[in-house]
């Protein structure tokens, strides 16, 4: 059995040190921040995540699916906000089938409990300061005392985050590191729609939108019946937090492009002039791993943006596959380690891609009515030839067994077939007629 | 009048060095490495690069033109070695037009001997061991005491190379910044062919290619009458620098591929074992400065691969452009690092992608009779209308009126026509009609 540290306690690492101490392996997470348990601090991240099949999956495997069950608020579909204030409901998927909310620090702090209960130790306030990729020791900083410690182990699983300390050490020491990092234009800042009548002031049954093109604001439910919105929107340029310089702009902004959502929002100028902008960066890089002394997982190997609610499903796939290998191969490390990164690169890639195309289908296409024609067509053909045809969002979202890069493959093939049914004349009209059903058919 | 710190003393740090106390600053250029005049070593690159047109004008701009253009060896075109031994030669551009071998070390040193004429002060064995943004201080690392001592400027121009120290500090701190560092599959290796009868032992009036496909052998002549020739050839896979692990295995497999050449480098043995194989990165990111405090130039902005010959050649034209925005702007030292970067990333992002394509041409392509007649065609078309056609080549190499973004959009505009001619039936018959002729002027 093996001695394993891993690096930040996080959503991943939490969950990984689970099935590596179920395996019998000695497991030690090493969190630069403090004990979020005892002190309830945001993590910096957004508060509340979109949990679907994937994770699920990840959860089911150590047994906690059912307890997060219990905390998790289904969301069947989008509920678009015209700038009208008109609401129209697209479901995600059939019925039945639902992306849930749930809060980041909640389910982190449950993953941590379940951790320690298997004996995994987590010491917290201990940074990174240096991996040594020979023997895989590391220099912990303490966050106090800023005094240093080396500490050793057969192997380190980097799972901290965006920002990786162990995949920096890898870019400055490892030839031929494959490494990018690549921003978006836009930011993102955090509010608040609080309780009305200790109440939900909206439906919670969806994930609301207010889609306005280049930008958009969304929102999801709490379990405290409040919803916490996030505000997409550029950096720079004409419409862009910079140009919002004062909270008069700011709100007289809102009102006129989200007037329902800012009705809601008692403490809008409080949040607005307090709450940060946070950036939205896209990770990848390869090799994923050095011999058998480091391994990336999570946002440390792939790290993506938030628009197709992936980032913590995607982690949480990571273990599975993982856990599969170990069950495979069992501690023969290095084997384990080519082929997790053989087999998790395309997907992480896929994923990162699908992401950045699904922020300009839920700021902008969400809205159009010739969208929401394709998706009724091939919501139509698919439950007619279910066989055939599984969409997009269905296969990324609630089928764990098709892997991301095969959803990204079969979803370009599917959006080819739709251009040219989208293009024949009527299509309006004859959208659920044979003759379409027909026509695709023949393109399959 | 400025002070100015610049972190690197090679070819762009040097040039650049000049046209800054040209214009009354006062310049500092601190480097890594030891004083390479007093003790000559490589610096760990290639030993001789083609000098192009946008090279010499950066040389103009300080009046060292003549001077190098001595110790320079034209040639005028390509000379393809075919496996059984042929050699063909294919011109680079008009009669006339030239690319020129030139001694990387020999250039650097008359380069860093007219700065320090001119009034720069060269301190060696200095490292950047930290730089704080914020004020343009550094930290620098003696090399052999290893005494660190803390140096201020007005701002820092950071020309350090593709590994450069300057850019990492803005990747950690700053941020939103955009960075990728990509690698090639292929790595590469030099070797000599001596003289012979102390005189070439190949024609110097060109750059010779042994192109095979998914990898090549190159050489380019030196003052002293050898070829440095270089190996460029993947890392791994069937045919590798890792497949051939022994010194038979290299041989024997040169004695296939590269008869001719094998024959005349009777120090192969040697050279190959004991020289090292180095890869090949392509580096971009932006933005390029921190307010009016740091700047980067050179390979630390946009490290390329060396296919087109056009790293050195972009980087003298960054100080070529930086002079001319000194000479409009002043000393407005914030408002010339923007202008700057607006104006050289697409220029940057452009020959580096040219650069990466120009390796499949050279290592494949130029091989091939198809390419041949194109080149043949286009050539012909373009003696006819000069004003309407300039071969990318010939843009690239010869022209730098014009940027390489505007080269590389001609470029595809024009290789799309080409795919067009060279689909005709017969055209290896009819290349040179006027039939061909009013084809392409229909197309432009």
């Amino acid at each position: 059995m093996s001695k394993i540290n891993i690096i930040g306690s996080g959503l991943v690492g939490s969950l990984l040190s689970i099935y590596l101490v179920k395996k019998g392996h000695t497991v030690t997470i090493y969190e630069r921040r403090p004990d979020m348990r005892k002190n309830r601090i945001s993590a910096g991240r957004s508060i509340n995540l979109a949990l679907s099949d994937r994770g699920w999956k990840g959860l089911e495997g150590v047994g906690i699916a059912d307890e997060i069950r219990k905390v998790a608020l289904p969301m069947s579909g989008r509920m678009i906000h015209s700038i009208d204030g008109n609401i129209g409901y697209q479901p995600y998927g059939k019925e039945g089938q639902a992306i849930n909310s749930v809060s980041r620090g909640g389910l982190n702090c449950v993953l941590m409990d379940l951790a320690e209960k298997n004996g995994v130790k987590i010491i917290f306030n201990s940074r990174c300061a240096h991996v040594d990729l020979n023997n895989a020791s590391m220099t912990m900083e303490d966050g106090e005392t800023k005094k240093t410690t080396n500490v050793e182990a057969d192997f380190i699983i980097g799972t901290d985050g965006a920002y990786s300390a162990a995949r920096l050490q890898m870019q400055l020491t490892s030839d031929r590191f494959q490494y990018a990092q690549s921003y978006l234009p836009h930011g993102y800042k955090e509010l608040t729609i609080p309780p009305v009548n200790n109440d939900f002031a909206l439906d919670p049954k969806g994930l609301h939108i207010w889609p306005r093109g280049t930008y958009m604001l969304i929102a999801l439910p709490n379990l405290d019946k409040s919803f916490t919105c996030t505000l997409f929107f550029p950096f720079e340029g004409e419409n862009s937090f910079k140009a919002l310089d004062s909270i008069d702009k700011a709100r007289s902004f809102f009102e006129k492009m989200f007037g329902d959502a800012l009705k809601m929002m008692p403490d809008f100028d409080q949040e607005y002039s307090n709450n940060p902008v946070s950036s939205l960066v896209t990770v990848k890089c390869f090799p994923w791993h050095v011999k058998n002394k480091l391994l990336l997982m999570g946002d440390a190997a792939h790290a993506i943006v938030p628009f197709y609610g992936q980032g913590m499903n995607c982690g949480f796939e990571d273990c599975v596959v993982f856990n599969k290998l170990m069950e495979e191969m069992g501690t023969d490390w290095e084997a384990i380690f080519e082929k997790f990164e053989q087999l998790r690169k395309p997907d992480g890639d896929a994923i990162a891609d699908l992401a950045v195309a699904n922020f300009v289908e839920m700021r902008d296409k969400v809205g159009h009515a010739d969208f929401l024609l394709q998706k009724k067509i091939e919501a139509s053909f698919s439950a007619k030839h279910p066989d055939k045809w599984i969409p997009l969002y269905t296969m990324v979202t609630y089928s764990p067994h098709i892997r991301y890069s095969e959803a990204l493959h079969e979803g370009n093939r599917q959006e080819k077939i739709m251009n040219k049914v989208m293009a024949l004349p009527g299509i309006d009209q004859k959208w659920d007629s044979k003759e379409v059903e027909e026509m695709i058919l023949n393109l399959l």
